[in-house]
């Protein structure tokens, strides 16, 4: 077990869970034995979803834990009365080094919080922060931070480059990649002033570690040209909730003026369609910038939403990315 | 000629311009003859465009101008050598009070700066803003400041709630809109300080003009619950490109998955859903703020998006639009 990726899996939390927890682990195992899955939550309602799942037998640890965070409770009470929550124990076994990363569907305000009482910072990080993959033309990019920090320096951001580009070198495998920062122009003196600082920070301190490529604004985001794309919590949230709406409103305007033939005649096509913007192959934002690394799986994800969350987490460990943010660390005067 | 609207049209920027120009005001005619348009442009090219529509006569007056403002020009260089364009003396008339309201496809910036350094700004207003249409899925919702301020204060974003429910009222013709404002989540306590004294003056002082409904996140702009969204310019532009990009990523995928034949026995419904949502119907950006309002459309529209500005211009004007920002305006301390 000593080379095995050990995952702390939040295995209450989210809808329809554990059911889709234990489904996502059965499926992940099909394509990769080399992940353990210490599994946090109440003891006799996982056994009865494990039961018939003969597939994680060797593959998963059960703790023993009584409480579960609700979705829609505040954080911060969520936090302070959930010490012994299947969240709060998950991301105290990072703590303790008994696992290498933690997984959970839950309250992300919580799991937020809780990450950042239990964990350290990285030495040279100033503010860890919420990444995600976001679908383009030629596969995926990331985009940080996604909301963790409403009010964000130059140094944040330029912390947030480091990181943003580890974590793509930890699971697309490449070298050098593309980082670009968010803005509503590209010439170079647009923006506010915090963004015009980056700017220069990161064009005069272009490393090997990444290639910066100056402003991208947010209608290039998915034309699959820069591969790390960072922003402040603020506008990167704002961009996250206004690409979901705008998806969603469209895809709804779909489906009401396609009437029964058209989808039946147009049904391998539409599937095509739907799978490429299958929301479940971008499932998971990590939280980046502490000891080790949190993932979120969305909580109204399925069982292959959360197997692919699971496929992030193995990648991340897998690809070495606190070391990466370690050895990618800019510094700023 | 005295009762009828009278709109200063730059006729010569835009892609396709005068051609599109000239096709536009045909259409809006032909369900509006109230309209009198004095035609800013190079008066030869003009007249051959015009020669065919006879719909025309007594309806427009040609100004003669020598320079055309280009696409790529910087804002403040066309603006300091553009004295003589067909832009800059469309809103020349709006001071001189010869028309009512001015209409261009060209230059934002340009337009922008030109607008300022001509016109007034309204007794109490702090600054003008840049507002549009955003289809939604009950009809359409005003969006402001959509980039004409990076950075906004309180006050700041209380004018734009008053300019932008004043300009819902006279294109809609709706005595108490609902308004909110764009956050990153609905409790009252999130979001930065500008946000959060915004959210209390507009709460207090919770006038007969409006119905404020607190914070809307973006993902729920498109549901049609509310009427006019304020945000500040650089996160309004932000949302506004983030859902251009989103939405031509997923019309071009829908492209690429549908085969020839599931395109052509989906004709009809993809017909009626590629009406739904057509540009060229929320066509038209509206500079608020001014003495008198200028209009901006698309520089990529075609003709009948033109026309859709016209009509635009049209309802501002019998709107009184003007009258009732002044009647609107709340006093912040």
């Amino acid at each position: 077990m000593s080379n095995k990726v050990k995952i702390a899996i939040d295995a209450m939390s989210g809808d329809n869970s554990p059911r889709k927890i234990i489904d996502g682990i059965d499926i992940s195992l099909k394509s990769n034995t080399n992940n353990f899955f210490y599994l946090y939550g109440q003891r006799e309602i996982l056994e009865q979803h494990i039961l018939k799942k003969t597939s994680l037998n060797n593959h998963y640890e059960i703790i023993d834990t009584k409480d579960v965070i609700q979705d829609d409770e505040s954080p911060l009470t969520a936090t302070k009365k959930g010490k012994d929550s299947s969240m709060w124990k998950a991301i105290e076994s990072l703590k303790e080094k008994k696992s290498d990363i933690s997984l959970s569907a839950g309250n992300t305000g919580a799991l937020l919080i809780m990450s950042r009482l239990l964990l350290n910072t990285i030495d040279g990080i100033s503010k860890p922060a919420l990444a995600a993959l976001w679908p383009n033309s030629k596969d995926m990019s990331i985009v940080l931070d996604l909301g963790a920090n409403i009010e964000c320096n130059e140094k944040n951001l330029t912390d947030f480059a480091s990181m943003g580009s580890a974590l793509y070198k930890s699971l697309f495998n490449i070298d050098v990649p593309k980082i670009a920062l968010l803005n509503i122009g590209s010439e170079e003196h647009k923006g506010n002033d915090i963004l015009k600082k980056t700017f220069s920070i990161l064009k005069e301190k272009n490393q090997k570690n990444y290639n910066f490529g100056g402003y991208i604004e947010p209608n290039h985001i998915m034309d699959g040209n820069v591969d790390v794309i960072i922003t402040d919590g603020f506008t990167g949230n704002i961009a996250l909730k206004t690409a979901e709406g705008t998806a969603n409103f469209i895809l709804k305007n779909l489906r009401k003026s396609l009437n029964k033939f058209s989808i039946l005649t147009s049904y391998m096509s539409l599937k095509k369609f739907k799978e490429k913007l299958d929301p479940r192959k971008y499932n998971g934002a990590i939280f980046l910038g502490l000891e080790s690394p949190v993932v979120k799986s969305h909580g109204s994800t399925d069982a292959v939403g959360f197997a692919n969350s699971i496929d992030v987490c193995s990648k991340i460990v897998n690809g070495n990315l606190i070391n990466k943010i370690k050895s990618n660390l800019i510094n700023v005067d």
